[in-house]
């Protein structure tokens, strides 16, 4: 089957390899028709972590079921079925209290929680930018969708992963109807924390990037854009909200996050979170944190650690929550509300490419090209 | 009215001030039976925040009521009252959802939030370390007890402070029936944190201090105590539950974590935390930190920053809840327990003083003398 | 001053009656600008309740703050001011919980919980279908507007009751973006548990009634109407969730429940929500029901009781929440969307009279005259 | 292997049967040490039920895995393991939201939910009152015990039902610790809300039965008993608790609550909790309710209907949780209670049999003969 591999550095190509097969009783075999290139496949891409050379990508996953095995019990050949990032078992103690981000069975090393398709660190799992994808545990990993989903793969796609960790980031951060909310980052996963934020009644929501397409985007759906580039955000938002703050904050950038002139600050988003969110408020973190980044010239960074404004954040009495989204804990009522047509997540996906510019793909999109918001894969497409 | 006075750094004495008296229709007036010396008193007798000279320290206060404003409809003149530490409207915003740690109208100033009786920045209110104390907002904040308190005072009066404080830990933290815990500090609210975990019948308990006075008292009411002077406390709490970490971890130390040497660490109990503490799992910090600490060598606690492990933290998906106890939230339901018998967190108390007899007991809690692990004074004792 | 006077079953007139005025220093005296008649004034309008003749109706209101107590420190002379419908004190078991649906001091009878303006057994209070209103506990019970409140009167004093009330219902039943919803009565509270299912992000909102006013609205709001004198209610739900039935339920009838002959039938609407949940559903229930009801034909509902299909409703695993709704918990968040032009209850609104024309709008309303929802009086107006 | 057959009416044997054998790859095969009778199989055995002749009770069940299918992953060959009685998937959308006792996979009916061992309109499954018993889905299904399990199988087995099933109560009933709680029923089940409530840290526990047995139980495990033969049970928790009423209640009798004459009225225990628990309370019904009960000779009853004071319950504002437990959702935590010696639920054991005395067992137990408050067999013993 064909499939992009990683050959290096700011390098992939795409190649063929062996089939996916049914390997376990309990595996499912999809043929993939959609397959998204994520933020997190660029950390990878560009060589920050140990992703081996000759893996395949692509955890963000959509496609036909064509094989089931013996001991699969719910899903059938010829369902569309969306994949969760995570790979999870679905009954180890993680799992069955519904942090299948931590599955303790399908991560093989016992020091370490969770597994996801063709990620660093987190299992022998390939990715699903290919034709064919193993999905261990079917029963419990395969969302089934209904036969709109062959019509609307680019919405129903990103249940896999960016619709979901936003809507993490809105759950951990406690947004109700009427918050005011301050999110951190404007890429697929931030525009995403802001779209659960207005489905979920938000009474204001404000983003701060400084891409102008992406901006563009988050106003597109109601919230209030905010450049960092050309004003303070801290001080924009405590305007916004009456000297107060903001009563929840989603990070959405991560450990890379970085000032105009492409310098990183890893405590960047969170501090400006600590000094924009009110007393009490909470905090959502979706965005990707690491602990230990050799490469950094920081310090600090080469430990993981992160100078964080903790005198700040104890004085308000702030919460946070931490962590990759737990796919299956938001993926079927975000499914439902999809099929019921009131919520069209599609709306941040650039390009629609064929397998075979996937190069091409990640080419841009890591350059953060303007306009380049979000890459699609098709499989089969020609 | 006699009153225990801050003079300078390390420096306390017991004089006559003006008494205490009803300033608005909602006060409450209370004669003092009961009141501890807290742990953050000792920050403040230290001389490391902006208290006042000439101001009297208090806020763990019990005592009888003498007298009520004309708008008071619920406390009477003759009931035993116990006061929580913080002073709060009970109609502001963050009252009204239960957040009385960041009272919005008791406090002053207008970017601030949360006040308490004889506490640096924390309002104008005098503390209860005196004969006599002006309750704002009396029937708010008034905890009605029985007349079995005339004779449990040293039970009764931890519901001011201590016992929420360390309840509100394992709340932040999550603690539920079968938890592990890890406990950071075996202080009073270390060890309140530790019995309430006991209370709410969590599995397994570990309390990690180094003064073998205190940790007699963890083992005492059944838990397993860590000299993290003798071993490595991350890798205990890891044996001891088979290398996951514990499910829960409290931190009660706050920024003045130091090694035995006495050079202070702020990031050291948290950190610890991060490691010992497992993957999903929820922390509680109820130790002081501060926006700032102009007075530290140390360049990064100078700004009131802390270099977390703040990337495995994210990478272990732990939530984190921090800052001072909203005392209304739990002693109701805590004051039920001690009238029935069932707590007594009177364990904790080492020292009965009469108010006189103040600046000896200063002088030794805050030296961690070996014994003294909290210190009552009674204001009206011979 | 002008006020509505109760003088008998479906009479009532606009008489003048004593001002009212400050009491005691923690009220806060109101003139009133809005305030509407609730389908629970019906109740009593109707003589099915002991409220006594000469008594004044009106417990959704709004206005401008004219006169504060000496106890009251947050309320300011020239405020609009929106005030729950539920009477309460702050400060006693049930209020400091959030259950200021249940307030002990501000019920004077010991064996009960919970006081209103204008109401049957709840307190001596009078409605604020008059000129002034005197406000008990002016600081917990006063929700501060904005100045653009004076232009959006009809939104805004929705916050008193039914927008609240409807979304109880839904926080007790459980409601969740992308859950399927069912209702039960499209009355003025049903449209906001309606209205607030959709606020929330629901998947799919179905709403019960048979009259075609009222469905009309709730179909302009984006649910699916279902007349249940056309079609069998229980069968279309579970059609409409693929057998399962609906995620949630709310009952927004009360024990009133009648067939298209008028017969009533108290455990009609319950019974149907039993029979078109799902299995570990939530049904919340915000239609009154009464401990004894003596006037009834029926022998069960002389005693209050309801035959309900219990034994359905246990091998389903439902939950249940019942009772009044406590304002105070939701009308900040509610108040911030509709001041960020999210929200607009005032939809219900069929017709705004002057105080004179309150006995022409109880007529009306009280016989479900087509066309007649919702009727807003304004005492100062023309 | 022998197994327990039921024979009819009142009538079981121990008979040969087909050995239970791997039917699927999922499957585990377990060697029953220790089984329960539980008051649900009284139902089946008086012959209330449809359940079939020739078929095997029991669903409380701990044993030796002998064998596993080839699509098991977690569980080995020689673990100790203890199974809820449920039988269920992991994925279907009521197991992965934490309701495993509402399984759609497991039941075959597609108008129910919900399945297990040995039980009427459960599903297919053979009860574990044998030598041998087939687990579906057993990575799921199989909690995994200790070596120390071997020695301790009467405290142990309890999780597969009764404690669980009793602390579900408590959770439904929302007891935290100072809590008051009341209790109808002091049979296992009613004994193990009780032991929940003790072990959460309840401040007062008052448990309505009329046994003398099983009240000196309940004494002996630091609750209040109220003998309903002797004295008014909701007069006496009125009393109790200053007339306010318990903070919770737990149903734990089910629709065959009677009367000391044996008339049943399945009203009784539901009324008694609206009328003794306080306003806003929760209440907790694991007690068996069922939607039809055509042998009744009450009108009401043959439809599954209670005559439930259901003002008087809305009137309080009283929430209601209801039907079997979601033992998965609390086996982990309880079991590690137990294996650090903090719960032992053996306490309610009254006898030890070998499998051959079962049907005696049945015959003195379903009499409530004095003393046979839990009957426990072991299918190896002599």
């Amino acid at each position: 089957m064909k499939a992009v591999v990683y050959e290096g550095p700011r390098s992939v190509s795409v190649k063929n390899v062996p089939d996916a097969r049914i390997e376990r009783p309990t595996d499912v075999l999809v043929r993939i028709t959609t397959t998204n290139i994520c933020g997190s496949d660029l950390h990878m891409y560009e060589g920050r972590t140990d992703f081996e050379t000759g893996r395949t990508f692509g955890h963000e996953n959509l496609g036909e079921v064509i094989e089931v095995g013996q001991g699969v019990d719910k899903i059938k050949v010829g369902e569309m079925v969306c994949l969760p990032f995570n790979v999870a078992c679905g009954f180890c103690k993680n799992c069955e209290r519904g942090y299948t981000n931590y599955c303790l069975t399908a991560q093989p090393d016992p020091h370490l929680a969770g597994a996801a398709y063709g990620f660093a660190d987190m299992g022998p799992y390939q990715g699903g930018q290919a034709e064919l994808l193993r999905v261990p545990w079917g029963d419990f990993n395969c969302l089934r969708l209904g036969e709109d989903a062959r019509e609307r793969q680019t919405d129903y796609v990103m249940l896999s992963d960016i619709f979901p960790t936003g809507y993490h980031a809105t759950e951990m951060a406690g947004v109700r109807p009427g918050d005011s909310v301050a999110i951190m980052g404007a890429g697929p996963v931030g525009l995403m924390a802001a779209y659960s934020s207005v489905l979920k009644g938000a009474g204001k929501v404000m983003v701060v990037d400084r891409h102008a397409d992406r901006l563009a985007l988050a106003e597109r759906i109601g919230c209030l854009p905010i450049n960092d580039a050309t004003e303070n955000p801290v001080e924009r938002i405590l305007d916004e909200t009456m000297g107060l703050g903001a009563d929840r904050g989603c990070e959405c950038v991560g450990y890379q996050a970085h000032d105009p002139q492409g310098n990183e600050h890893p405590d960047d988003t969170l501090n400006k979170l600590v000094r924009s969110v009110r007393f009490t408020g909470g905090i959502g973190v979706v965005g990707v944190f690491i602990p230990q980044d050799p490469g950094s010239p920081d310090p600090l960074e080469k430990q993981g650690k992160v100078a964080l404004d903790y005198g700040m954040h104890w004085f308000k009495g702030q919460t946070m929550g931490s962590g990759q989204c737990p796919v299956k804990r938001y993926n079927r009522q975000l499914r439902d509300l999809v099929a019921a047509g009131k919520a069209k997540p599609s709306f941040v996906v650039s390009h629609e490419l064929p397998l075979d510019e996937a190069p091409n793909g990640y080419e841009h999109f890591d350059r953060r090209d303007n306009g380049w918001t979000k890459v699609v894969l098709h499989p089969g497409a020609a």
